[in-house]
């Protein structure tokens, strides 16, 4: 096991009726920005169980964050917490909301050019404002972290970021509220967890037994409950479970004292900053095709994932590694997801655009190993079409 | 899943050297009591550690906090901080000398009795002084957890009690100090994490698959570790696996949205205030035969934990859960833990008073449904010896 440290004080709310605690857990004098998106949580009830909760607080509003949030959009809403003497953001909404919040906190207590806290990876960051959570799409994990990802249209990037002071304070977690999401983003949210554990996951073996087997019960749980998910929309029991997998996925706690590869996600956001696909579009299409070309980098923690999570174990070991990505590209598919490039409606053609773009964002050495050049990113797109 | 709050702002730093960057983690200007125990520390190393860190503090020290912490010790601790002006407590060593520490942390900021802090468990603490933890015996959990067990000499009781303000700051894991370690020490700290989750696991079901599924890797963890770390006890990655388990089976992760039991602890914790056993000692003894008084209620649970830890499914449902708390004893045995209470040097003559000494501390309804009697406890008992 690698030395790590873990941190997360992130207060997990779970469960149904949980957004009437939420005065509890901001100071009587807040004054509050509730940040959204879309305006769903206005069709669902949401924002009206939130307005009842916040009864008695100075309350300002900014919707419209969109998914990928811009930089852009985001600059709107730091001045609208300027104005209003903002001292409690309140994001309402799924990783995209949560993400642009985290910006918008940090860029609100910054001096010099908001781009920089970005630009730098978040290291710029000193401080941030507080921020609550209230989830509406288990997906992106954000809820309980300390990472965002802004793009900024002006420059085609999609950039991920990062501070510790971007941990929410609290994060309602009511799988009642996710019964209205479109069967889409349950799927994208599904695909988006379990591929963050992957990434966490299929590295090289440190003998971290405790993390590998929290990851698998992760996957094990995805795997049984996302197509039930898309069969029955309102089981609370199947929706509780897949929201508390997309959080744990991505809290810290499976990455403590482990490698990690990310590579998918990196080339996945280029995809979304030059194509606009949804985020978990990208990355199922990339997986498949990404574990071929680095199979043998991953050989040992592909075959533990083979035998523990598709039963796997029977024969040589590329046809066992072959198998466990195509069970891997099969759940996908029963998640209504596309698993290659030609699905999302890309060629050869495409290849060589990523490939710069990968290249101007200094995207060069990736992977648990750092040796996921463009080159072999190019294999691997070549494998995913 | 039943609905739940998690909430642990506890920051682990896990492995090798860490111990040098507590000074990171304690503010520049404060004074420093570390608490420590029988002095073990002094003759491992991990004192020097601790003193070349804290280089530049103001620092001051009590030692002799005796497993199962006394009332009456810890009491001259209080002096000791209210005389130095202390502002911050470091506790250097495992279960016994945190949970002291914990309370030394409250009675020090409490104006009352300060045994009120213990009798109310715990509910009437507003304020603790902070605590930083460097671990050297992985067992109890409470490096990073808000609960306390304290025992009182002169009323032979041991009492556990719990506040938020207990977290500590942080918590130095370095799995090279636990080389020095008695075996006893390495095998009652395992047990005691094993029971730890089997008191969360064995409940009734809640379809809560996450929470189950991180019960099942430490278990499955905790059974391969185990013998190994008696058999080779300076094998870094076996003492990192169970480290780690230990702190896991008692964070408030697993029991997050679960049933608890906790009944074996409590009928345990009599063991030790009239007795004098080692914590482990009582639990390992008393598990099997709890197991088999309450499996009408715990069945569907057992049968799981047969399957997924044992592998046992073939047969009737009554010999599959008999094999199962059968293959734990046998676990325990391997670890070189007596287990049963005659072992122990108990008869059938010791139930009386150890049943009506669980009456006198209130423990009338114990277990996860509170249907624990005392008679049915004493079944347990018989069924223990």
């Amino acid at each position: 096991m690698l030395n790590f440290d873990f941190y997360n004080p992130t207060k997990l709310m779970f469960g149904q009726g949980r957004i009437a605690d939420i005065a509890y857990e901001i100071p009587r004098n807040a004054r509050v920005l509730i940040t959204y998106g879309g305006g769903s949580i206005k069709s669902n009830g949401v924002y009206d169980e939130v307005k009842a909760a916040l009864t008695g607080y100075e309350v300002v509003e900014f919707g419209g964050i969109e998914p990928n949030p811009l930089y852009e959009t985001l600059m709107k809403a730091v001045e609208l917490v300027k104005t209003h003497k903002i001292d409690f953001l309140l994001a309402v909404g799924g990783g995209s909301v949560i993400d642009g919040t985290k910006f918008i906190a940090a860029a609100s207590l910054y001096d010099g050019d908001p781009w920089e806290i970005i630009f730098s990876r978040g290291t710029v960051v000193k401080e941030s404002l507080p921020i609550g959570v209230v989830l509406t799409l288990p997906a992106a994990g954000s809820e309980s972290n300390h990472r965002a990802v802004v793009s900024r249209k002006s420059m085609n990037a999609k950039i991920s970021f990062y501070s510790n002071s971007f941990f929410p304070r609290f994060a309602v977690l009511d799988p009642v509220k996710t019964y209205s999401l479109p069967p889409t983003q349950i799927s994208n949210g599904v695909v988006d967890a379990y591929i963050h554990v992957l990434e966490q996951y299929l590295t090289y073996p440190v003998n971290a037994k405790v993390q590998e087997r929290f990851s698998e019960g992760i996957l094990l749980t995805l795997i049984e409950e996302g197509p039930r998910a898309l069969a029955e929309p309102m089981n609370y029991e199947v929706r509780s479970n897949i929201m508390l997998c997309a959080t744990m996925a991505l809290n810290g706690l499976i990455c403590a004292g482990v490698p990690a590869d990310w590579s998918t996600h990196m080339v996945g956001h280029e995809l979304t900053a030059l194509y606009g696909f949804d985020h978990a579009a990208t990355i199922a299409a990339l997986l498949p095709g990404m574990l071929k070309a680095l199979k043998d980098d991953k050989r040992l923690q592909l075959l533990q994932y083979a035998e523990r999570i598709w039963g796997l174990k029977e024969g040589e070991e590329d046809a066992v590694i072959e198998a466990a990505i195509e069970k891997t590209r099969e759940f996908f598919a029963a998640m209504h997801m596309k698993t290659s490039l030609s699905e999302l409606g890309l060629t050869a053609d495409n290849i060589p655009e990523i490939i710069a773009h990968l290249k101007a964002h200094d995207m060069v050495r990736l992977g648990e190993r750092k040796n996921v050049t463009p080159e072999r990113v190019r294999q691997a797109l070549e494998l995913s079409l």
